[in-house]
C-alpha cells in the first residue's frame, strides 16, 4: 500500500474538530450537548442575501471570472469606502472564503520554509496553512494575564530572521475576542515599515466590536500600502458561513496578480456564495446593531459565568465572539473531553475547544479554554451553570 | 515593498486565460469572438439543481460538515453504484470543485520533490496544482500521430523514479478527448500495482462518451483499491461549472483521513454547490442522451471542419467535448493571437487555446490548437468556417 505524505502526517488536527466524535458519543447516549465550541452563529442569515439566491434566474449556472464577479466587486468597495477604506474592484480578488485567501495570501508571498510572525493563540487553521505552504510560524506570546494585548515591539524584534516574510494578525481576535488598539497597529506599521515585510490582516470579525470600541483597520495604515494584505470572509458578518465566500485585498499590484495565477488555476469561487454575498451588502445598518447588541449581552453572560468559578480567569473580549478564559484545571484536553466522555448535569453538558490548540508553542495554554457565544443567553447561561457544577467535581480540578 | 515568493513568480499563468486581454480588446473593436477556448457548456443546468437552490428553505446558511453532507454523500454512493462503483460514504470527500480534489490528493500523497507521471497533453492546471504542492510533473508523451493513446509501458517504466508517487490521467481527457480503453486501463493497473504508487483518476468527462464507447473507470481495476484516487465534478455532468461541487473518493483510509486534516482547515465545501449537487442525481439518463447527441453532433462539425482544412488534422475523440488539432503554422501561440488581434472575416473570429500550454514538454505540440466544442452546431460551423479562411491569409501558414 502506497504511503501518503509527510505533509500530510503531520498536518495538524483541528483542536476544534476532534472532540467531534466525544460529543457525538454523548449524543447517542441522550446527552444534550451545548455548543460552545465552535464559531458557527444561530443569527438568521442577512434576508437580502437568503432572497437573492432564491430568486436566481439564469438558466445555465457558469463559472464567474477567476477574480470573482465584477459587480461584486464594485459593491465591495463601495463597502470599503463606507468605513474609510478606498480600494478599486482591481484590488479586491473574490476567495472561498476566508480560508481559500489566507491560502493564497500564504502561497503568494512566502516559499517553503519561509516564516510567518503570529501572535499567539491564534486561530488554529493558521497552522494547517501554514503546513500546507511548507512555511513556518514563529508565535510571539500573547499573555492572558495582559490580556491577550499585542506583545511588546522587542518581542517582534526577536522573532524576526532574514526568512519572516509577513505578520499575521486577526482584529478583532478569534480565539482572544481581543481588539487591536490604535497605538498597537502603529507599532505594527513601524515594524513593517522598518523590516519591509508583509502585513496579513485577517478582520473578518470587523463589525463585532463591544463597549464603543473602534476598529483601526490595517487598510487603513499610512505609507505601508504596498506591505499590507486584508483577508475578509461574509461568514460571521451576515450569518453565511455556508456560502464560502470570501475576499483577499490589497494595494500591492504584485501581489494581486500573482494571487490571481493562483485563483485561475482553482477556475473560480462559487456563483451562489457571491450572488448571496453581493446582495447581503444591502443589508441595513441595523441589522449589526441588533446582532452586535446580542452578542454583547451573550459576551456578558459569559464573563459573568466565568467571574462566578472560583480560580477562574478570562480578559474581557471586545471584539468577534469567543473568549479564552483560564480554568481550575489540571489540562484543558482532558477536562473537554472529561465534559463529553464522564459528565452530564441532568442530561446536559457543554463542549468547549481546549486552548491549546490555539498555541503553537507546547504547554501554553494548558489550563485554557476557549469559548464561542453563539448561542442564546438562555443556553448559555445554563452552559455556564453546567460548566461551574461540572468543576465541582472534576477530578483534575488543581483549587479543590 | 516586500517581494512575492519564488513559487508565486514561477507559477504558469493559465494558457485558456492568457488570450483573454486580447479578447477583450477584439471585443470592443466591435468584433465577434467564437470561444472555443473554454469549457463553458452553453447546455441548460439539470432542472433539480436549479429547483432545489430556488426552494432553499433554511433561514441560517450554515458550515456543512467538512467531509460534505452525508445526505449527500450517500446519494453520490447511489450513483457510483449506478455505474457499478461500490463505495460508502466515508469514502466520499466533498470538495470544492474537481480542482480542490486534486490539491487535496497531490497535498495528502506528496512532499515537495516528489513526482507525478502524466501523459502529456493534460490538462494545463495540473501544473498550477503541481508548482502549489511543490511537486514536479514528469510528462511521458502521447503523440497526436498515435491519436493521442497511452504510452507505452516501457515509457512509463523509464519514467518511474524512486520519488515518483503517482500516475494521473484524465479520462476522457481534457484536452485531447481521448477515452482510454480496457486494455490501456490495466496497463495502468500493472504499473501501479508493480510499483506500488497511486493512480489518481480525474474522471469528470465520465458520461460523455460517444460512438458507443464504454467509459472504464479506474475505481473498477481489482487488487490496487488501495492505490486508486478517484477525481469527480458536478460542473461538466450538470452544466454546473459555477457551484464549485466535486468529490475525492478513494477506498484508501489512510488517504480519505489525511485527506479531512486537509478539508477541515478549510471549514466546508459550499452548501448552495451541494444542495444543487444532490439534486442533480435526480437527474433522469434521457439529460446525458440528448447531451451525447448534441455534443457528438458538435464534435462531428469539428472534426469535418478540421478535414476541410489543407494540412490540418486532428484524431477523432470519442469523449468529453475538446479536441487538439493540429494546423499549418509556425506557433499556436502566435496564431492563437493573430486571430484575435490582427484578423476578422465579416467582423467576426475564432478564439482557441494554443496547445503548448498543455505540454510540459518545450516546443512540444507548438503547432497545435485545443478546440472546445461547447458551442451550438451553427456556430461551430461558422467558426471552423472563419478558421479555415483566416489560415489562408495567416502570414505564418506553414504550407502556402
Amino acid at each position: 500500500m502506497p504511503s501518503i505524505s509527510q505533509k500530510g502526517k503531520s498536518m495538524p488536527e483541528s483542536p476544534i474538530r476532534k472532540l467531534v466524535p466525544f460529543a457525538d458519543a454523548a449524543k447517542s447516549r441522550g446527552v444534550k450537548v451545548f455548543h460552545l465550541n465552535i464559531g458557527q452563529p444561530d443569527i438568521e442569515t442577512s434576508q437580502y442575501a437568503l432572497d437573492a439566491v432564491r430568486n436566481y434566474s439564469e438558466k445555465i449556472i457558469e463559472y464567474s471570472p477567476s477574480q470573482g464577479n465584477l459587480s461584486y466587486r464594485k459593491r465591495l468597495c463601495e463597502y470599503y469606502a463606507n468605513i474609510g477604506i478606498d480600494i478599486t474592484p482591481d484590488q479586491v480578488l473574490v476567495t472561498t472564503g476566508g480560508s481559500e485567501a489566507l491560502v493564497m495570501a500564504f502561497q503568494t508571498i512566502m516559499d517553503p520554509d519561509d516564516e510567518v510572525i503570529i501572535p499567539e493563540p491564534f486561530y488554529a487553521n493558521y497552522n494547517g496553512f501554514a503546513k500546507n505552504a511548507g512555511i513556518n510560524v514563529k508565535p510571539i506570546f500573547s499573555s492572558i494575564d495582559s490580556g491577550f494585548a499585542l506583545p511588546d515591539i522587542a518581542e517582534f524584534e526577536k522573532a524576526i530572521t532574514p526568512k519572516t516574510k509577513a505578520i499575521l494578525i486577526c482584529n478583532p481576535n478569534n480565539p482572544t475576542g481581543y481588539l487591536y488598539s490604535k497605538e498597537e497597529m502603529e507599532t505594527l506599521r513601524q515594524i513593517i515599515l522598518k523590516h519591509d515585510i508583509f502585513l496579513i490582516a485577517d478582520e473578518v470579525y470587523r463589525e463585532f466590536c463591544y463597549d464603543g470600541k473602534t476598529h483601526h483597520s490595517a487598510m487603513k495604515l499610512k505609507d505601508v500600502e504596498n506591505n499590507v494584505i486584508l483577508i475578509d470572509s461574509t461568514s460571521k458578518r451576515y450569518s453565511a458561513c455556508g456560502i464560502r465566500v470570501g475576499c483577499l485585498v490589497t494595494k500591492n499590484k504584485d501581489v494581486i496578480s500573482t494571487a490571481m495565477k493562483f485563483a485561475q488555476a482553482r477556475l473560480s469561487p462559487p456563483t451562489f456564495g457571491q450572488i448571496a454575498g453581493e446582495a447581503a451588502l444591502d443589508t441595513p445598518a441595523e441589522y449589526f446593531d441588533e446582532i452586535v447588541k446580542e452578542y454583547l449581552s451573550r459576551r456578558d453572560v459569559c464573563i459573568e459565568g466565568i467571574k462566578n468559578i472560583e480560580g477562574a480567569f478570562c480578559p474581557v473580549p471586545q471584539g468577534a465572539f469567543y473568549l479564552v478564559a483560564r480554568l481550575p484545571i489540571d489540562s484543558g484536553d482532558n477536562f473537554c473531553k472529561w465534559m463529553l466522555t464522564d459528565y452530564n448535569y441532568n442530561g446536559k453538558t457543554v463542549m468547549m475547544a481546549p486552548a491549546s490548540g490555539f498555541y503553537s508553542t507546547p504547554e501554553r495554554g494548558t489550563q485554557e479554554v476557549r469559548i464561542s457565544y453563539c448561542l442564546k443567553k438562555e443556553d448559555l447561561k445554563e452552559a455556564m451553570f453546567i460548566l461551574n457544577e461540572a468543576l465541582k467535581v472534576y477530578p483534575g480540578r488543581t483549587n479543590k
